[in-house]
This record gives C-alpha cells, sequence and structure tokens, in this order.
C-alpha cells in the first residue's frame, strides 16, 4: 500500500478516535442535563416535567449502546495501541458511568412524581429538600469539572476535581445526620425519610461516578490507573 | 514465522483468553464470599470479623487493577477479533460490576460496626433486619447463577438469572414500606432507619450488577447487547 493509503487510514483512524471522545462529551452533557432538569422537577414540584425526565433516559441509553458497538469495532478493525488504545478503554469505562450517573439522574426525578404527584399526600419540609439541592448543585459541579478535563485531556482539571468529592461527601453524611432530626422533630416527616436518603445517596453517586471519569483522563493521558490509589502505594511499598 | 511458531502463539493467546475468563470467577468468588461474611457479621454481632471484610476488599481491588492491565496488554499484543474480542469486552465490564459488588458489601460490614461497634447504642428490631437477611440470599443466588453462567458461558442460564433479580426488587420495595412502618410503631427505630435503607439499597445493588455479569454472557457468546432491551425494540421497531 503507498504512502497516501496509509495516510487515509492514519487520518480515518483519529477521525474515529475523534468520534469517541465526542461521544463522552455528547452523553456527558446530556447526563448533565438530565441531572440539572431532574434537580428543577423537585424544586418546581413539576411532575411532568419529572415524567420528561425519565422518558429521556432513553437517549443516554442508546448513546452507550451505540458507542460500545463502535468500540468493539474500532478495536477489531484498526487494532488501536498505546495511547489510542487507552483512549478507547477510558471511553468504554467512561460510558459506563455517564449512563449510571443518568439511572441516579431519574430517581430524582421518580421522587418529585412519588412526592407531588398524588393527591392529598403529607409534603416533606423545606428543610428537608435544602440539603439536596446543596448536593445537586455539588455532584454538578464535579461532573462539569470531569467532563472539562476529558474533553481537553488535561490532567491538572482532573486532578483538581477528585478532591470535590469529597465535599460532596461531606455534604451527604451531614444531610443523613440532619434528616435524622428533622424526623425526630416531625414524625409526620418519616415516610419522606427513606426517600430522601435514597436521593441522597443517588446524587453521592453521581459525584463518584464523575471522579471516575476524571480518573480515567489520567490513565489516558499517563498511563498510570489511579483508581483505588492506596493499593498501588502498598504494592510500590512492598 | 514457520507453523510452529504460530501455533505457539495461538496456545499462548488461549492461555491469555483463559487467565482473564479465570479471573472473573475468582473475583466473583470472592466478591461473593466478601458478601456472605458480611451477612454473617450482621448476624453475629460481629463487629471484628466486620472490620475484616472491609480490609479484604483492598483484594477485590488489586485484582480489578490486574485485570484491566492485562486487558490492555492482551489488546495490544494479540488484537483479538470476533468472540475473542467479546470475551476480553465482557471480562472488561464484568470487572467494573464485580469491583463495585465488593464496595456493596462492605457497606454491610460499616453497618455491623456502626451499630454494634458502640457502647450503650439503641439496637434495631429484629424485624427490620430480618429483610436484609432475606435480600442478602436472594441477591447471593443471582451472584452465583452469573457467575455459572460465565464459568460455562451458558446463554440459558444467564437469561435465567435476569429474571431472579426482579425478586430481588420486589422484596426490596416491600422492605423499604415495612420499614416505614416498624419505625411509626416505635420512634426509638429511627436513627438505624436510613442505615438499614442504605443496606437494603446495596443488596439491590449487588443483585443488579449480578445482572450485568449474566448480560455480558449473552453478548460474548451471541453478539447481542442486551442491556436495554426495551431500546434495542424501540430501535428495530422504528
Amino acid at each position: 500500500m503507498g504512502q497516501s493509503g496509509e495516510g487515509h487510514i492514519v487520518k480515518q483512524f483519529d477521525a474515529d478516535l475523534m468520534q469517541l471522545h465526542g461521544r463522552v462529551l455528547e452523553m456527558g452533557g446530556l447526563v448533565s442535563d438530565q441531572l440539572s432538569r431532574a434537580l428543577k422537577t423537585l424544586d418546581d414540584q413539576d411532575v411532568d416535567a419529572a415524567r420528561a425526565v425519565i422518558e429521556r433516559d432513553r437517549d443516554v441509553n442508546v448513546l452507550e449502546l451505540r458507542t460500545d458497538e463502535d468500540i468493539a469495532k474500532i478495536l477489531a478493525r484498526r487494532q488501536p495501541v498505546a495511547r489510542d488504545l487507552r483512549l478507547v478503554l477510558a471511553v468504554s469505562k467512561a460510558v459506563t458511568d455517564l449512563e449510571r450517573i443518568g439511572d441516579e439522574a431519574i430517581k430524582i426525578a421518580r421522587m418529585t412524581i412519588e412526592i407531588y404527584g398524588r393527591e392529598a399526600s403529607i409534603l416533606p419540609g423545606n428543610e428537608l429538600l435544602d440539603d439536596l439541592e446543596l448536593m445537586g448543585h455539588e455532584a454538578q459541579h464535579v461532573l462539569r469539572g470531569a467532563l472539562e478535563a476529558f474533553d481537553t485531556m488535561d490532567v491538572d482539571r482532573a486532578m483538581s476535581t477528585l478532591g470535590m468529592q469529597d465535599r460532596v461527601e461531606k455534604t451527604y453524611k451531614a444531610a443523613l445526620r440532619r434528616l435524622v432530626t428533622y424526623v425526630m422533630d416531625d414524625s409526620r416527616n418519616v415516610g419522606h425519610m427513606i426517600q430522601i436518603a435514597l436521593v441522597a445517596k443517588a446524587l453521592e453517586r453521581i459525584a463518584d461516578h464523575a471522579r471516575n471519569v476524571s480518573q480515567y483522563v489520567v490513565y489516558c493521558v499517563q498511563g498510570t490507573d489511579i483508581r483505588h490509589a492506596s493499593v498501588h502505594m502498598a504494592q510500590s511499598g512492598r
């Protein structure tokens, strides 16, 4: 095969990789939007909008399936190595996390329907939902940071989002403690308690999945797998 | 390269794939054991055993990291195609789910420490923990079914475990409903309520991750991605 033929294949390959990379951003944008909308349905007490969020999860799932199909094709036809291979593997992991962020987002929408979707149900006290709003903003912040890091393959940006997740964890634990006191003060809230705890948990999971995406950026660029960092330290210390 | 040389490479490749396949079973066995032990710590009110379960999560993480390293090496050096490639991709997804099953299992151990680890804390009523035991057995059942299906690459076995997950989902929802009534009956239980709900959630997640492993068996053998099956139906109906 002549030089121009090879050049063409390389170019096509770059286009394939760029498309894969873009797929993460597309899917990330979609689930980030799903998260914003889901949080807004709770704030607006908007049951119809909540149903629309749940319906739209299908788009997230379609993107995941298509990306995994593309990954299998690229691996079989192009047989990438080194950083190209790491990008493909990073995308493969990232779409799983993004799909799960989508799943967690629709749980928030489900709670909106659960609480505001029936006549004459007891509404939760406002202070119960305040922590969810705070956690929602924090989780959204981690997710956006991770997606920006993935967009520019910026290791420093990725590393800085890793720390943000700790704040979400802190807010989460404080929220659970407050939840118990609110229910002790007013036992009419008991029916909402589990729902709210599970949604707080969902937001904590979202931030955790977003952090994973940041870790894949580091893996992709540097070739080091920084998940379970204490394991690495323990291994190198042996 | 002569015939015998090629034969040697093919043989080596099979050995690599077999090792990857075995890694899923090894990791699956480990997290299944972690789950059993974690449930037992709750039953035995054994805080020391719970700490040992948490400590042992490191072994799960080491297996995940090693397997992902092996996958990158096999893809770069062997460039598998067709079913071989699907096995590698299935293993890549499966180890992520198994690692998360390990993470969920240690949450149960953490609850044991939370409840029984301090002097003079109010113990939860037995009926609160009964549902967790039932869910634990059901989740374990789904996980074992998925691992058996993966071991023998048995599509029928895999498909039959997909249905089991529905039962866990049902038990989970019933458990949450009962939890609310127990707390309404005896408000001293309120402090345990969120913990128990989150552990019920963890068990539901374990069954869900196990179901994913069954889905990878189908993908590996048949080449069809059956996650989000309704999406497929909607797409083919377009």
